[in-house]
């Protein structure tokens, strides 16, 4: 999205957020998995404008240390308003520019409205994002004299009846050139309740002043909400959730509870993707064409190929699943596992640092880790690979076409030939050869005269 | 419900439905498991008409494979709009009858509010369904005459201020004897810019020829939507399992929390039954009086007799779970497993292809696969039964009364008598007797002068 | 909240709820893991006024097994309306009290709203509780006359339009001198078509007699629904959820989805908890700060100590998990579970009636039973405590440092040294000296000239 001039977004996300009851400032909040300055930082990025500028405040060095360290940052101290916050940005921004006005507590507006609203600013002029609510209790409204032009801003409590009939409300956010700023700001008071320079008195200083301003009402009353408390908070994730599963419906994915999905990161589906109820999907997901995710599975960093089933209560995190695979249910695959086209994982298997080739199959119970599987294997029931001796991990090597026996524990580092045979219930510490069965088993005996435990008298 | 004249319903099912952004037709897309189609096709059969027509078109093969192989479908190649596709239909249907007219993409009509519609069919003209909607934007207005009667459908398009402040509108579904379909048909024009021949066409027709229309407005405004895209799927299933989930409450059971509750097979319930937040139900399932049915379950094909209790995140899958059983939390079972009464299966256990005799226990971490099972066993902690040897499964049997000790192998075939025990950490290949203590099993030795590892120095 | 007048909650919980469906008395239907009466129990207590009496009539066996046995209740029967259940119940109440009259099957009620209502109450009139609905269709509408003040109570089915028109209505809940009671009840009559004698009767005697009344309208219109069905039991279940929810949210806690979340018990939450999708909190719950409970967890009557995390399908119940530790995903932790600082518990592990010291990992496939375990000890995957003989249950030791390998089945009663370490895949069936590896392990053997199975041949 070009634009015209250069625009140098400023962000305030010096505020505290009390009502968070957080020991973290309110922009660190997590809204996604992800703070919820950071939203509004990739809504900039997405302006294709200058870098922005973050004025931050409250718990200034955590709050550096989630920017980028490329991102220029100024810090607000002490806080008086929202109209210092701005002059203390000020010095960071080129002469020729202009300023849009962001809150690090707004994290939902979307890159398009912004778009929007520069598109209409006047050159010499502001431009205002005002939006229109059912109930604007509690909001600064807009005022606008006959003609339709806004003449200011009137607070809640300074309103009178007819004013706080008005339903269009200010959102804050704003852009002018940063000469209007520098003279607006070196204008208004504090002489309020709180003491403090508010950045909407500017408005009324440009209506005063004969500026031209020009106001983009945004469509959709669910951008511009800022996020205070946990409740604000939740309602922001429901309103993301919603935008994200749109998308994905859009994409061609068929949600089958859209209101009990989790999305959460960047996920991108092939056609006729299926993704059942309860599932949370975190980071980067790719799901191939034909992919169905089952219920109450979560995936974290992970692809899925063409046509494979992940089945009910999977746990999937850095993974990297092949076509045609069946994962599940209650399966769980850890960072590192890398399964081949046509492999099956099935219940209570954990599968971590691992390779399987093509149409391997683990069906119950096992523990996989730090091990390379060949193609057409099948590990038993049971099956552990023993690849911690308390100190070093060791690696564990399956050669194709093996048949693990149930049971049984392969002690690393060892190698399993090809097409060897492990006997059920082995405990395999040396390489077994291959095409040969291999087995450590002891003799089965009965024992005579044997009394089972009986209940004890009184 | 039966009709006072021969009704054929012709079922408008040729859309290829490009906003689902899929490889299938949109007739196929899944609700509640089943093809949009084959829920309008349930719906006409509940009117006990005739034999519906069904007129497929794009994906004509893939269509009529989900359609019993007595459903008569005609093709409509190419698809020039929905009088088209009536007129398609028209050859297959009877002199005498009436046509109701349904739409394959229309899956959540209700069989009542179509015999409303049918029993206020004038003898020798049309019934219109109609709905009022809050927000009737894209559909057909209903005009009427300052008595009331309808006077034709205008579309959006072509809609003035007056008629598009109207709320009612078409929703395509209508009756009429086939004589005045066909005189109907063989009118309208295609002089539109889709160049289509529309069915509402008929609507003006019949009222300029002065052919009585009744209108019945369906007061349910869920019933007639359209499913377009994924959207509107989701919407779909949202609505299917709001009313199912009334169905089962009103059939005396407790839903925890229905918007969390998947409902997409046919569940039958008896008195007191109680269904936790995140289940899905798939199939037929029948739940006999004070079942519990556990948060996050899914249960396909399965029975569940009295006061049973399946607990969190178990999986059932064409299972059979007898009175008083206590399944879970996180346990599998899969088709052909037959637990009699009073029987427990614990965490992390999976069966299949079993039969479970009274009151035997199973609680912890086995693999239970072809096994016949008896009364008041107890199958210890990692029990597995190897029954597959590479190539072929074997059958495990296990008498009543028996104990098996933890991480117990056994591998199939292979039988363990009446009150025999088999001592834990055993590998059972041959038949354990009645009564006995069978194991096999190492001897306990510790190694003297044995070091740890320990970390390496560099 | 101390009440001027001593106060009796008469609590009416006689009624049998036959559009329930169910074998058990309306009033005890389960709302929240408990029955509908003693949520309003619980808000009478709140109220601090004297022990309520509970009139009870269907059932009545089955609703006093509910009631603390100090609490007074009388018998209704047969049950002739509502002012015959007052009727019942005056003998209880001494004769200066004021008289509360709230419902067993109206549990939303919350002690604030009744303090008001008795706070406005006058010294010898009538308190009122009413409620503006959007659609009143079906209950008593409230009836003023042209000063405001109320005059009597018409029913649905007596009202004329303009009467029906009204949307304040009466909720049922009053309060009253018993005196005032005692007059009332002496007049009204069963002139009905039901037959029976109804409270709201009193309200236009009182009007008629020129005794003052006072009406509070309930704000919150979910307050004062009744319970009625199943339907309306969800619809219970669901409010009660969202004020609980949203009492978590206030409290600090971040909830990812609260429509998703169910909070049946007490919940206590340090700064920055998270609790994710699909977790269901039951009984009595302390949750340390920084804890983070993942997506499907259920947690019964536990604590969870600081900056611990319980990972995605986890269920915990009776368990007290120390700080720092990591639980799951898919673990399961039992009563008796004690669980120090810094443990892991891994996936598909199962603990109970355990105390394991700090440190320690179990992170794999395992059962741990009647067990007391060290600080820094590692038990491998598969590990098995087998703790039942068939008859009675013993107890495993494993002490400080010890390293028990995979696969290990140890049969208690057991100790396991200090820094012992037991070899994979062994039985142990005698204590294990420290620092020493003990094992019980057959010999790994290669069978020469073995042939796999293979297909047959037809």
């Amino acid at each position: 999205m070009p634009l015209r001039t250069p625009v140098v977004p400023v962000i305030l996300a010096a505020g505290q957020g009390t009502r968070m009851r957080s020991s973290r400032p309110k922009v660190l909040q997590p809204l996604a998995e992800k703070p919820l300055l950071l939203h509004v930082l990739e809504t900039a990025a997405r302006l294709g404008g200058t870098e922005p500028v973050v004025v931050v405040g409250h718990g200034a060095g955590q709050v550096r240390s989630v920017l980028d360290p490329a991102c220029r940052s100024v810090i607000q101290e002490p806080q008086l308003g929202t109209g210092h916050a701005l002059l203390t940005a000020l010095p960071q921004v080129d002469n020729g520019a202009t300023i849009l006005v962001l809150y690090g507590d707004v994290p939902l507006v979307r890159a398009e409205t912004l778009c929007a609203l520069l598109e209409i600013m006047p050159a010499d002029g502001l431009a205002l994002l005002t939006v229109t609510l059912p109930n604007p209790t509690g909001y600064g409204r807009i005022l606008r004299d006959d003609e339709g032009r806004v003449t200011g801003i009137v607070e809640e409590r300074d309103a009178d009846a007819a004013q706080r009939a008005l339903r269009e409300v200010n959102t804050g956010i704003m852009a002018a050139p940063r000469a209007r700023w520098v003279d607006w700001l070196s204008q208004i008071g504090c002489d309020n309740a709180q003491g403090e320079y508010y950045l909407t008195d500017c408005v009324s200083l440009a209506a005063a002043e004969g500026v031209p301003i020009a106001v983009h009402c945004c469509p959709d009353i669910e951008e511009t909400r800022g996020v205070n408390d946990r409740i604000q908070l939740a309602d922001a994730e429901r309103v993301l959730r919603a935008r994200r599963a749109d998308d994905l419906m859009r994409a061609g994915a068929i949600l089958r509870n859209p209101d009990c999905l989790e999305i959460r990161g960047n996920v991108t589906v092939g056609t006729d993707v299926q993704i059942d109820t309860g599932v949370v999907l975190e980071g980067d997901i790719v799901l191939g064409k034909g992919v169905r995710i089952g219920p109450h599975c979560t995936l974290r960093n992970c692809s899925v190929g063409d046509d494979a089933e992940v089945l009910a209560h999977s746990v999937l995190d850095g993974a990297k699943v092949g076509a045609g695979c069946r994962i599940g249910p209650f399966a769980r695959l850890r960072p590192g596992t890398d399964l081949s086209a046509g492999v099956h994982v099935g219940n209570y298997v954990e599968i971590k640092n691992t390779r399987v080739g093509t149409d391997s199959k683990i069906n119950h119970l096992s523990y996989i880790g730090d091990a390379q599987i060949g193609n057409g294997v099948n590990i038993g029931a049971g099956t552990i690979t023993c690849n911690y001796d308390g100190v070093y991990k060791h690696k564990t090597q399956i050669a194709d076409g093996a048949f693990i026996g149930s049971n049984t524990a392969l002690v690393a580092p060892v190698r399993i030939g090809e097409h060897a045979t492990v006997g059920a219930g082995s405990v395999i510490t040396r390489d077994a050869p291959d095409h040969k069965l291999t087995l450590a088993r002891a003799r089965q005996t009965t024992v005579d005269g044997w009394q089972p435990p009986t209940k004890l008298k009184e």
